[in-house]
């Protein structure tokens, strides 16, 4: 595989040309002052050389070695480990976290795409660091002052890591029946007892002590999701002087054989009576855990996002350099193969879906940065629902176009595609996963439509669609389809609520093609309004701002029609899917 | 894994309900007194049997152990050298070939079939018996008499295996670019010189003999495809008595480390001055090989409907198993989650798609009974213009819905879909080569919008329009929307062939769409009759006649839509993917 190389062009548009981002950092207290338009490019440009000089170098051997589990311990591949401390020395797992326990605190809008290039990178390595920032953001946010200052300094260092610790055997997308049990000890501190599974990162070498968020039930727990509790468990206790000291019983039994991410350890979790700390009130775990649940949501679709645009890179590469067959209406060949109009569709459609994955995820960057930052209390309240409504989009499609995108770049090599050598068959395999960890594709849908659309009435919808109303306005060159397509949308949630209060397996039944419509229509929304801004662009290279035209007019022509299908799909309502007698399938 | 069960009970709807198989067989010389109902019943039976007891079995541990080359001699995984014994035994090698030579002779539509079973039972053990397959047809259509009796006896017994040398690294797609040489000998014989990849099946332990029919170019060769000629060039060649004797410098340099089928040896292959019979005339061997590769293309197709059919089964007994969540409406829980809308969507797209597949697989296989066996000339012409049209389509819409549908498998099991121990994700890395190899899906896309249909000004197309059009008539529940999608396929057709004779671009930036729009409204076609055939038999599981209605109308309801979005794609026509400049993808 060739050398990643970070879009930065591309992120710094996002940033600068379409977001105006600055601007927004210079009205907000906290960021004011502390990041401006130098400072975010210098991260970004450090980012890039980290991920790509440090990180990019060990993701082939990670995959071939794995993560190796040996009597209760886990090793990482090779250099794994150094590279932790070298990323971590540089500040990263803190980019967003809180200063006043040691993180940068920077703007999401820059750390999503710092984190674009991790996973693009690794995604391996990534979700060490990942679900490392996952839990200082919950700890952050839901524990006692006491814990904060205890453990994320640690964490944010690098020096500790941390887990998220929900899934149990006979409980995955179902939270409610989890078993693990939480008996009060003296000192306010529990007693935890209980197996996990599939817990990424839940054992390794990398660093002395592993900080596990872990669901449990108290002894007076009603029954179901409102009786499960969130439980700071650390695999060492700290010692007085807060180092990683005595064990806690916190055993890995095995690690999972996997298709993908093999360099991440997926790991059998034993609690055996562990020591642990309540984080938040006694049975509002799951709502404490959801703070970390939401920033891995994101964090997960922006792994969609990197696989597909190193997949993007390599595949234009070798479609740029490999000879085959000859241009159509021309005598001579062979011809590089990025002159058939059947590669650059696959091309452009991971470009256009990938580029698109991007804005999203810069915008819902930007509206986490207002519901945190900003003073205007009914901004704040107005992002958050934004957030609400966006993070499912982000997580599911993100990585379902991602997905797509990766079997794209695979194809687009042949036969080479399909073997080791190029990597592509790799970013597969690891962007898989992703569709499928931190709440299925499938539970993301529902969670859009069941609860951010249909219990809502559609408020934070129409919000949402007014808005992308309003900046159709300003789109001249795609008004008219952005606007058909936003009617299709309206008319389709409208027909969907209405239909739900009648049929109860309607929602299930439109979950994941709803969530898909609502994609693409915002996708066509960003893409309209990347066009004006390449347009408006003062500066930059023009060859860049007439390919993004380009792409936009792509999207428009080629994947936005996607909708159609999706729309006709979700008007023939549940009943084609309950007929069939389960033991017909 | 759980064990596999062929699906008999669909494949004998097929022959019998559907196609009324025997009702042709008997009016066909070769056939009548040959095979009826009840030898089809028994091949089918005894075909579950041996793939389900023997081959089935060896899966998992092929995929973990895979081929292994040492100094230039490759391994199969345990079992595999007595399974392939006992599989040519049972004749399953020559069940379709010429009895003049030790085939059975029995009827492509059974055969298709059995292939099926063996895909699903283990994709890698079945790639060495299918090639073989598809060498002694080759063989026995273009060899000479002398050729055809000293090689095809022992390639059906399993004695020996056969392999296909077309590949070189810088000639995949477009074979006019091969550069191996045939220099005449004496005798008639030729030696054979170069270098060639992505062999399947071109060294392994499994017989003591490999047959290797190999593209070369003689000395006086035109250049390009027109100058490639065929040869037989076994590993070792035969003696006085026929038996595998003296080494032929046929040299295994390497395998492939890949994705999937890792049982199967994917090799490089040397050959330095080996001695090779040519096969067919001089500079036709692209038309001889092509023979063979329409074998392969259908064959590799039904690599998708196996792969595809075995991950439905495996992720309707989890669903039926697993407990989660509750049903919507009702209160109690936890439920298999096969009564969520959204795990029967997965479910009903695979069953709708593998089904579909396997009649036009099916319907595929009369129609290469009918051009191999009908006495009528006028039949045997048009069944095979049927077959060359549909041939593209067997391969592309096969594989990149039998990929859908194991990717839905996998997320059906969710995090247990993504490790080992269920087998979904190696059908997901097995099933994936079936969309790149013999032939990627975007070159069948070409063969079939370029060669078949605008080539032919839709004069083949139109005469299967039209049949389907006269089935309509008999398919009273779904004949509205089927004439519609008949109406959409015809006209995006012709207006396809008329902006063709303007746009050169044009055939390559809708081959791809194109053939997915044909394939939907083809499996409509099937679908419907289908409807018909389940409600009209007389005998059979009342169950299992009203599944495949209710599965007739979800394919209506929910997957014949996508033809909308295919159709608005088509019509954009060329020009958003001929606009990028290469270096800003």
């Amino acid at each position: 595989m060739s050398d990643y190389q970070a879009p930065l062009h591309d992120m710094r548009f996002l940033l600068h040309d379409l977001f105006q981002a600055p601007a927004t950092w210079a009205r907000l207290p906290a960021l004011a002052g502390h990041v401006d338009a130098d400072t975010a490019d210098a991260i970004l440009e450090e980012a890039a050389r980290v991920t790509s000089g440090l990180i990019a170098p060990l993701n082939r051997e990670g995959d071939e070695i794995g993560a190796q589990w040996h009597d209760g311990d886990v090793t990482t591949p090779p250099g794994f480990r150094e590279a932790y401390r070298g990323y971590s020395e540089g500040g990263w797992i803190g980019l967003a976290g809180n200063p006043d326990y040691g993180g940068m605190g920077m703007p999401k809008m820059l750390s999503v795409q710092c984190e674009e290039m991790l996973y693009a990178a690794n995604s391996s390595f990534a979700l060490y660091a990942t679900l490392t920032s996952g839990a200082c953001l919950a700890i952050d946010t839901h524990a006692s002052d006491a814990l904060r200052r205890q453990y994320l300094p640690r964490l944010y260092s690098g020096e500790w890591t941390g887990a998220m610790c929900l899934t149990e055997a006979h409980a995955g997308s179902d939270l409610g029946l989890i078993r693990t049990r939480a008996e009060p000890d003296n000192d306010g501190r529990y007693r935890i007892t209980g197996s996990k599974i599939f817990i990424t990162g839940g054992d390794h070498d990398l660093t002395d002590n592993i900080i596990h968020l872990v669901l449990a039930r108290l002894p007076d727990a009603p029954a179901g999701p409102k009786g499960i509790s969130l439980f700071l468990v650390p695999k060492r206790l700290p010692d007085a002087e807060g180092r990683a000291a005595e064990d806690n019983r916190v055993i890995c039994g095995a690690i999972e054989h996997k298709m993908g991410i093999k360099a991440s350890a997926t790991c059998v979790m034993h609690f055996e009576n562990s020591i642990g700390y309540l984080v938040g009130e006694p049975h509002r775990g799951l709502a404490a855990m959801f703070t970390m649940m939401n920033y891995e949501r994101l964090s997960i679709g922006i792994q969609g996002i990197g696989c597909a645009a190193r997949s993007l890179q390599v595949a234009s590469e070798y479609a740029r350099d490999r000879l085959q067959g000859r241009a159509a209406g021309s005598s001579d060949g062979p011809a590089p193969i990025i002159v058939h109009a059947d590669v650059r569709r696959m091309l452009l459609t991971m470009k256009a879906l990938t580029e698109g994955s991007r804005a999203f995820a810069t915008y819902v960057g930007l509206q986490l940065d207002l519901a945190k930052f900003s003073d205007d209390e009914q901004e704040r309240a107005a992002a958050a629902a934004r957030v609400a409504l966006l993070t499912p989009v982000a997580k599911a499609f993100f990585t379902d176009t991602g997905f797509e995108s990766c079997v794209h770049g695979q194809q687009v090599l042949g036969g080479h595609g399909y073997i080791r050598e190029w990597g592509q068959e790799q970013l597969v395999r690891d962007v898989r996963i992703a569709q499928i960890y931190e709440g299925t594709n499938g539970i993301q849908g529902l969670d859009l439509l069941g609860r951010k659309v249909v219990a809502d009435n559609g408020a934070a919808l129409m919000d949402f669609i007014n808005l992308m109303r309003t900046d159709a306005e300003s789109c001249p060159r795609f008004r008219a389809p952005l606007k058909e397509a936003l009617d299709r949308l309206q008319q389709t949630s409208q027909w969907l609520i209405e239909q739900a209060a009648t049929d109860p397996a309607l929602v299930n039944a439109s979950a994941v093609e709803y969530l898909h419509l609502l994609g693409y229509v915002a996708y066509a929304w960003l893409w309209a309004r990347m066009d004006v801004a390449a347009a408006d662009a003062k500066q930059g290279d023009p060859a860049f701002r007439a390919a993004k035209q380009d792409t936009a007019a792509f999207y428009f022509q080629r994947l936005l029609p996607r909708i159609l299908s999706l729309e006709a799909t979700l008007r023939s309502g549940s009943t084609s899917l309950t007929a069939l007698p389960a033991e017909q399938f």
